[in-house]
């Protein structure tokens, strides 16, 4: 993306690009059928659980002026307005933990003021809103998403770990809390369950609760690659397992009946929406005109912080959600946006609610599991392809080329300059690399040297179904959710911190920050094994001690983050802290490490030799006029290097399994992705094994 | 084993074998130094808290007449004895389940008689005891264990997991008691613990607890493959994981302090050994007098089952011990070893105290955990060697016959007939499979082609440390473990309960039976999965129907066991139940299966072709000086076999995780051995692929 910073053309060129695919973004996802509804229930209940619960830390430090009947509806109505006319629809639009923060922080400062207080909080929100909707308009039209670039892999993936540790700390947090007296009570509790031994049991039941969901949960995605029960309940426990627990789990907590008081597991707690009172604040609108004009011009301060939040926040999602591994065919959307959430801001503002923005884990979570869905469809056409090619006793080549033409027939390009033949090319290189690999290149094809169950899965490539059917969906189904508060109070608070602990451990595999972390941690016998498996590039091109040295670095830049947010008042500002990152690592850091090293751990694109190949991280489908014949080749060479990689992991059978990596952009040479058998690893591997002792 | 009657010939044979092996018996144990302390520690375990767990069962059956006091005693007495002058050390002596049952049954039925009553019912069982005894030298002189071959791998395996289901069973129930208020109370419980609400927080500590323990006791024996922490830490957690965790989880139950009553949780009763009223039932021989006559003949009728009982345990647990797949090089000693039992169920009945047997898992935990060891031990001299030839540059096979060298150094022959290049043979068999199996048998030496750590993994076969230092070392901490009582009770009773499913869990891999349980739900798809892995050799051979039925046929038979076990006083005839397998399997099972797929499922040697064969199974080193050239041949086939499938496992690099299979004797001709990538294997994975839809 350029750095240009004329009016508008960020916008304009966002909306360009992407209104080539609306309707196909639409067909596709129709033409998914059913199994769309697996990662759209699996998103939904990553999107809902911990609005639910935001909105419950909500309701006790705002005094119940916001409750989860609010954060539910601002993700339902700007997820829906977002997925139909959003720019990208991988995006998952939600209330996040830094605006319940946000809001935390404003209603201390409002309940004291006299001319303002408990009364006029909500308007005064929404004038907050309205600035924060001008500046994101402002920063939306300047073209300040230009400079995204600038953020890179370093703090993209230092605050996705930050969120997964504030997720993390919320569930410790809520299990500790589990043995204490509840803070606010369920209408209904006994008050028996507040002696200490019912508080005890509580504790230790939330404990066997909060354990079961994470480990069921955690235990089903990998559902795919057991060996027992039929393909179809496999594939169901895989899709649906998550949601599915949440029920077990629920229905575990009934169990004990005979002489438990209500309250014995404590429950989500939510007003009724159905109830006459739940809307009293939906008419803020009309109240704002009663806020005096030193507060309007006030709300201008907190409105600031809020947009380097949203701007930051929804900028980093959407880049975690398109990242470079995930081999997107549509064109991003940042600027575009940016404008949309100025509107969907402004709106909430004005209807009483808090704002939503683009959410980290959630939206990487949803590129992924649109991967898995992509990766299905891939493999029953071409498995069903294999199969009736063999049928025909043909030969090795022409089973590859009756699966290369059904490949072809999935692949629908969306422009007319996009090379066709890429994926084919690409499908090719893979099967000749993988039979040259198992030696039976010139072999009669038969089950004996193609099985196709296996196959078929190594030489896929990582796909997307990119299309805006399951984010409609979940929106929808999140609005369901206010509808159906009675019914989701059943769920035990015990479970919800599981999912919490869940969510932070799944959004953990393709962090390469944090694999980088486990890297140091593996014993030096052991590190050949990483070599053996799927890789980032930077495991053989960077010396050890620099490893060490940056993700030192990083390491503690994270702790000072995560130490900010404990502080009262100023820990609304560590989004700044996460921003300055940005000069740090542009200006700071090169005196610290040689520029090959910083490009292999944290790649910029501004850093990168050839200036033209900047275009390929985003835009590599909104302008294929003015491609080049290089471009393309570094495309192929950069995905092949993917395949060859991938064939060699053991883990390749299960899609879902499939570690990715989390490139931002191209950062490898053609000349690195050749060392994977060269003799510098095996010397790598040869010295690890004569390093360790003889117990190892 | 021959079937001769003639009387004292299997105790002469037996005697004469072991004998030799007995200096080395000892010299060898010392001479693996420290290390003999993890399988010590492993075992001691495993011994000591089931018997403390069966002492509580009993105290509360007998009134306190019986206490873990008395269990522990025997326990440490019997296994000190027979690891000292037993015939087969891998044998682990223990009070078992089954005399728990039948000291239940007899002071029930004493406990009601005028002239017997409590008072005198230890001198009563003294009579039992001693008609026992002389059932059991009846049974060891007339050479009884002749027909241990006919005990074959359906009669044990099925047994084995009889055991883990009451394992398992005794763990639920355990597990369920938690949240009931006890039958034995604890002095110093506190009332307040017998509250509903105490009882539930109770229960639900009981289940983080064992369950805690359950997963982390797992989890450690996998500690040799972890991929973080150095080799000596994973080396310790491995050996010493399971006594780690108790260690922990006792921590953890104190870690509740605060508004927790004593009592909360549960922890281990028994009375204190060193209280003046502990030993008031030592003096029992003193009473035995006092006994009416026609009790002491009416003993002989429970002396009989104890009888059967033990003479089946103790061959089947012995026999468990010392499988096929252990490839032991030591005799093993049957008769001699019923005898010793004869006189020390005499002793044990003397003295008053529960007499000890032969026990399952532990003795097939035992031996496995000793060939953990002395694959150690082989590793470290290997890997050594193989580095000292690599750095003097040596090629291909000068380090293959480096590495045959210190091999045959460690393997010191007891008895000079036997070829001293057996091992060696096998060795150079497995080394060149592995090379031209990798293609690099022509090139030259060094880490590329031959990583040290990992292939000589490959490399090794099973063998087995095989000892007297380990079992005299754990009976000895078992007898510490009575003076040590003040201390065991700190440990909760949950953990106990999540031990016991520990055990289960641990016993199940290896057995064929369990095995083939899994294999029928493995799904169609995956089943080719099993063919890539270790595996037993009538996956490859009998059809598919016939292994539903036969499994099925035996799971029938194990929950009729099972059931017979609920039976309040019937009860006590399980072990004839299982006895009775022995003839249904040679004149019943015939007539529904193939001869060649039942030797293939069940391998019973009386059916076996070349009737010379039957000695290798127990006596292959016993008696070397008649053994025929063909005979060694199949014994390096059978063996090699063993080999060229392990390299095929990418377990084999764990030795704990190696899965053992479980022959009794050899049963498989070279030609089955070489069909593991024939055409038919193939063929079946085509099939399996073909059979299997495109979601699997």
């Amino acid at each position: 993306m350029e750095e240009t910073f004329v009016p508008f053309r960020g916008i304009k060129n966002d909306f360009k690009a992407r209104i080539v695919c609306y309707k196909q973004d639409w067909t596709s996802g129709f033409r998914a059928g059913a199994r769309i509804l697996a990662p759209t229930t699996y998103i939904f209940f990553a999107s809902a659980i911990p609005v639910i619960s935001f909105g419950e830390q909500l309701e006790r430090s705002t005094d119940g002026t916001l409750t989860a009947v609010q954060t539910l509806a601002s993700t339902a109505l700007c997820g829906i307005i977002h997925s139909i006319i959003g720019g990208q629809p991988l995006l998952i639009l939600g209330v996040a933990e830094p605006t319940v923060l946000m809001y935390t922080f404003m209603y201390n400062f409002a309940k004291d003021r006299e001319d303002l207080g408990h009364k006029l909080f909500l308007p005064w929100t929404g004038w907050v809103c309205v600035w924060t909707a001008l500046l994101l308009f402002l920063l939306a039209i300047l073209g300040a998403c230009s400079i995204i670039n600038r953020f890179t892999r370093l703090t993209g993936e230092l605050f996705g770990l930050l969120i997964a540790m504030l997720f993390m700390q919320q569930a410790i947090k809520g299990l500790v809390e589990e043995f204490g007296v509840p803070k606010t009570q369920t209408e209904g509790t006994n008050q028996i369950a507040l002696q200490p031994s019912w508080l005890f049991g509580n504790g230790m039941f939330a404990l066997v609760l909060s354990f079961g969901l994470l480990f069921t949960g955690l235990g089903s995605r990998k559902a795919r690659s057991w060996r027992y029960g039929t393909g179809w309940l496999r594939g169901f426990i895989a899709d649906y397992g998550v949601p599915l627990m949440i029920l077990v789990w629920t229905a575990v907590s009934y169990i004990p009946v005979n002489e438990v008081p209500r309250g014995v597991p404590r429950r989500l707690f939510s007003p009724n929406p159905w109830s006459p009172g739940a809307y009293s604040n939906w008419t803020v609108v009309k109240e704002m005109l009663n806020v005096p004009l030193m507060y309007i011009i006030g709300a201008f301060i907190p409105a600031t912080m809020i947009a380097v939040l949203y701007y930051f926040d929804h900028s980093v999602a959407s880049q975690l959600a398109q990242q470079k591994e995930f081999n997107l065919r549509k064109p991003s959307s940042y600027h575009y946006d940016l404008l949309l959430l100025g509107f969907l801001t402004l709106l909430c503002g004005l209807i009483g609610i808090p704002p939503s923005n683009g959410v980290i884990p959630q939206s990487p979570m949803h590129t992924k599991s649109l991967a898995t869905l992509k990766h299905q469809i891939l493999r029953h056409k071409l498995v069903s392809t294999a199969r009736t090619s063999m049928e025909k006793n043909m030969n090795l080549s022409q089973l590859y080329e009756s699966m290369k033409e059904a490949y072809d027939v999935m692949q629908t390009p969306l422009v007319p300059q996009m090379p066709p033949t890429l994926g084919l090319k690409e499908l090719k290189e893979s099967t000749v690399a993988l039979a040259s690999s198992h030696g039976y290149i010139d072999a009669p094809v038969d089950e004996i040297v193609f099985d196709v169950n296996k196959d078929v899965d190594d030489l896929l490539p990582v796909e997307v179904k990119e299309q805006r059917l399951s984010n409609l969906l979940q929106a929808s189904m999140v609005a369901a959710c206010v509808a159906a508060m009675p019914l989701l109070k059943k769920i035990p608070t015990s479970v919800l911190w599981g999912y919490f602990a869940f969510m932070a451990i799944e959004s953990l595999p393709g962090n390469q920050f944090w694999e980088r972390i486990l890297y140091l941690f593996t014993a030096p016998s052991r590190r050949y094994k990483l070599l053996e498996e799927y890789h980032a590039t930077f495991v053989e091109t960077v010396p050890l001690k620099a490893i060490a040295l940056f993700t030192l670095f990083q390491t503690s830049y994270l702790l000072l983050c995560f130490g900010i947010t404990w502080i009262p008042i100023a820990g609304v500002l560590f989004p700044l802290l996460i921003m300055l990152l940005v000069p740090v690592r542009q200006y700071f850091l090169p005196h610290f490490f040689k520029g090959a090293h910083l490009q292999e751990l944290d790649a910029a694109a501004y850093e990168e030799a050839p200036a033209i190949t900047f275009n390929m991280s985003y835009d590599d489908q909104s302008n294929h006029a003015n491609i080049s014949g290089g471009e393309i080749l570094d495309e192929i060479i950069t995905r092949s290097r993917g395949e060859i990689r991938r064939t060699q992991s053991s883990k390749a059978s299960s899609s879902t399994a499939t570690p990715i990596g989390g490139d931002i952009r191209p950062s490898d040479s053609p000349q690195v992705s050749q060392t994977i058998l060269s003799p510098r690893v095996t010397a790598l591997r040869g010295e690890s094994s004569l390093g360790s002792n003889g117990r190892s």
